[in-house]
């Protein structure tokens, strides 16, 4: 069974650099969690940290009432101009050690919904220029904070995210295999990966094969779902660019036993963002639905064979609406 | 009707600068003949000029037998060390002078097989460092020698094949937009644009966009079939990674009634090159049959009111084989 | 004698999507003119239309004080949600209607300012998706528009600035190549092209060339500088990332003898604005004195003969400061 | 003292896919041995494996005459169409076995040439489509070559050389972040990385990053230098694109107190081998020679306070030929 949530980026403002107020009137944290609710096939949202709400109580209450859980406990790394120099490997210590805090905190919050995962998305820790840091001692503020974080509590799992670039030009954490080396060397089970679809195809990998390998070690943690032109994080109603490479990615998850929180991780800054994000849900099942159809264990035996066009054309006729 | 060739690539040895031998033995012209015919779905195939076959008579009997046309002929512009510094656009007048030449005889040769076009891919025009070349003078080649081909015969359409780098790092005519300037400046009837679906996509471009406008302007004289990962030239099964702006170029091929070749161009260096070749033109029929599945008029009425999410969803379920 | 202005970004929020209030204070616009003033080396900034200064009368004061002039007018075509699906090529023909009405306002106010020129920068006038547009269709809307703006006063220059993307996926007006085919196309005296070297950077293009034939063809109004990592438009500190390139573009601007504005368009969002900016301004004086030291007559002399390596080396010693 | 080699392409013929014979007649191994030779500033120059030379007393000889040493010690894992699906991860179990004999056999000559390593550049271990490959499990090949390499004899190293794509679209071994996870995950001290600054580069690294964190860990054993426009592996001349990202790596390689190889790996298929080549050295020992001008110091206290924009003043007057 799918575990499939969104963030709330369908019904905000989706202001950028050059529009500040927003290409939409953005609504309410109360209205867009019934709007979320009013989507077609979604089990879930996520929570910030600090918390949104009025009292856990509430929001246990409200979830339980629809049947959702918590996929995501998000600490707020980005929004401020207080951390724009940095999360965990902020040069000043005073606001390091109020993210590391923070963090935290989070983990007490995604205790208290068990399932759900803190997600670790380092906006600003990263550098823009050639000869603006230091690397390989800015390096040991990452690697100390996630080892303080790990251990603070291990009932909780910590999600890392990568990313290539933005906000800033140049993320420390920005492709899996970063990713991957981070938890091995650090070597806590409860230090993971998110394997942002969009993130991966942007960072020049094959999302599939993201999926697979930090799977093999046990540290997939968390997949979100988006859809880009691989050279920016566009945030695009998901699968609507990359068919085949989506199509593989849930393939190779399903063969996998993946059975984590999915999330919608879309920006639709202009048109109907419900729609938008219904749509997004819609391909979710979508593919999952074809992935049923796929005959796995001919795929396998191709593959093993390195019979390529014989496995793009089996792939082909099962999944498209052609006789041909 | 769909007008299709393909060139005899996947039949060659396919090396390249790594492997002079090739990933595969190579057959011979008579023998790729051949096999392209047994190819099902192809047309025709072009010719190389100079003409490698023993002469007119015999091509004209051999593609007779088999009810094919010429699609393309194409002028060697690539093969020898004697034109790595350029073509159309050669510093040394002498090897400029012979490339005129040569296209010239390429437009005779062109004009005895109605219906085909002369291809301007102008392999080595362009280059590789800043400070290397001066760009509006070395321009005027460019400009010079097009027109004086454009006069030579009118009868005879002349196709310029952008493409953004390979074998140089940069060439000078390297996008859509600066081919039809060149066309639209020059304003000869008889030149235009070959849009190569990877060329555009690795230009950054979108391939629906690109046969839109210079079709619309009447350049639109040939199309190329291939796929690629949107930074480099890979030459790739046809269909394979993109399948959506695929799909939306050949819509827009239909809504435009474009009745001009279409020819395959890919380089399948590893693997069976018949089942490579038989894929992508599969492929060509299959896009073309879900264009005729797809409701124009709906669509088009959701494109002047701007209601993308919508299109998205009716494509999407025109395209898919699930109920979902 | 440099003509060198710079927009207020230095000294605004810069907020992003993330970060909504910015990651610095801004200050107002009479501040910022104040500070802007206090760079050494700029002699003018721009406007934007509306107006943003209580009376003309009061900016020509203001300006006269200093010695400066007004390079650009700047119509708002990106700041309101209103305009976020479009500004010249809007599909909804009373916003369109609106928006070239503000560009005719804009040529009225640069009309006052002899030697500025009007700034066309398409912001929204593009699309997200495949099949979201009808690309033949729509395209009239820009050339229609700009035809009347072109007709609308002749003693007004204006300038059209190329973007591939950002904040849509795909803008039209996205190369050199598109801008100057309008431009050809229509064939107005007063329309021509802004080469912001970001954008030319980013759209693979090399600064240097687009300059150069855009010159060739009397289309260079503007330039715009800035830098960025080739993939999106980071509005970084100029000449901070791309040295040679930069350079061989001051090289070529003036073996073409341009006298119109540059204009710096960075936008640091974090760290000291106005060092940002002073750094600009003095790689601007940089570039232009390497320049001066640079062998024109040699370069010319082993371009014609493509002694690439030559001309690197003796580009290299002139401009660098090592005696190897 | 700098230990500089370089390989023989810059006398070889350069040949590509589209032009089979090459850009120039290449000559043969002594002669370019001698070639070598005459470029200044280079000591020492690599060996393929098998040995072309007619004995190790000849190579030994000759490079004594020349007071050179042997840097790199290169398998052919590239240059037949019997291991164009693979060489460490090739799927039929007998060219794998040839392969990994064959780097056993580079590591025993290896060993007759202290202070030499072996390079591990896995040409065509990777994939071209979606769905060729069964990802989790073609990784195990790759995971138990390298262990069972790293085996065979503690006293040689090896040097993993990561590359994204050419000559496959994907190559497993793609950037720093997955090279370091393998040689943490199997944690032997004689598995180690080559940084190729291009490779860096257009994998969307910043190469002043990658040689730090890999010798952070103590994994940085070679260095490969050329240059790229960032999308491919265009083997340029040294240092003729990225000034700036590639004098901050020649300053982390001098503050780490980097000792080992740097190997010029250009492909200059245009214009004079002779001259490209020697242009590339003279920009090492330029880029080498500016890094001693800088005020380390000072440097390294503006990093720890994050005053980007002094950084990059003081980098520029000290490394630029202009007093502005």
């Amino acid at each position: 069974m799918i575990k499939l949530e969104s963030n709330g980026a369908p019904f905000s403002s989706c202001s950028d650099r050059f529009n500040q107020t927003g290409y939409r009137k953005g609504i309410g944290l109360l209205e867009t969690f019934e709007r979320l609710h009013e989507i077609k096939g979604l089990n879930g949202t996520g929570l910030m940290c600090p918390l949104e709400y009025e009292s856990l109580d509430y929001v246990r209450a409200r979830y339980a009432a629809y049947g959702w859980q918590v996929g995501t406990v998000c600490p707020d790394t980005y929004m401020s101009p207080e951390w724009g120099d940095g999360s965990l490997m902020n040069r000043d210590s005073g606001i390091r050690r109020h993210q590391i805090d923070l963090f935290k905190q989070s983990m007490d919050l995604a205790a208290e919904f068990p399932g759900s995962d803190v997600l670790l998305w380092l906006a600003n820790d990263g550098y823009d220029y050639p000869f603006e840091d230091d690397y390989a001692r800015r390096w040991d503020l990452l690697m100390d904070a996630l080892s303080e974080l790990a251990e603070y509590r291990s009932d909780v799992r910590l999600s890392l995210e990568y990313k290539m670039k933005e906000p800033r030009t140049h993320q420390y954490v920005s492709n899996y295999g970063k990713a991957l080396f981070i938890c091995e060397k650090l070597k806590y089970d409860n230090l993971g990966v998110v394997v942002d679809i969009g993130h991966s195809l942007f960072a020049g990998e094959n999302p599939a094969e993201a999926v697979a390998i930090t799977g093999k070690y046990n540290r997939l943690f968390h997949v979100h779902l988006n859809d880009n032109y691989r050279s920016w994080d566009d945030d695009l109603i998901f699968g609507s660019i990359h068919f085949w490479e989506t199509l593989e990615m849930f393939y190779v998850l399903k063969n996998m036993n993946y059975d984590g929180w999915m999330s919608l991780d879309i920006w639709p800054a202009r048109g109907d963002g419900f729609k938008a994000l219904q749509e997004s849900v819609d391909r979710v099942y979508m593919f999952a639905d074809i992935v049923e159809k796929l005959p796995h264990s001919e795929i396998a035996r191709m593959q093993a064979k390195n019979e390529t066009a014989d496995i793009l054309k089996i792939v082909r006729q099962h999944s498209i609406n052609s006789a041909l």
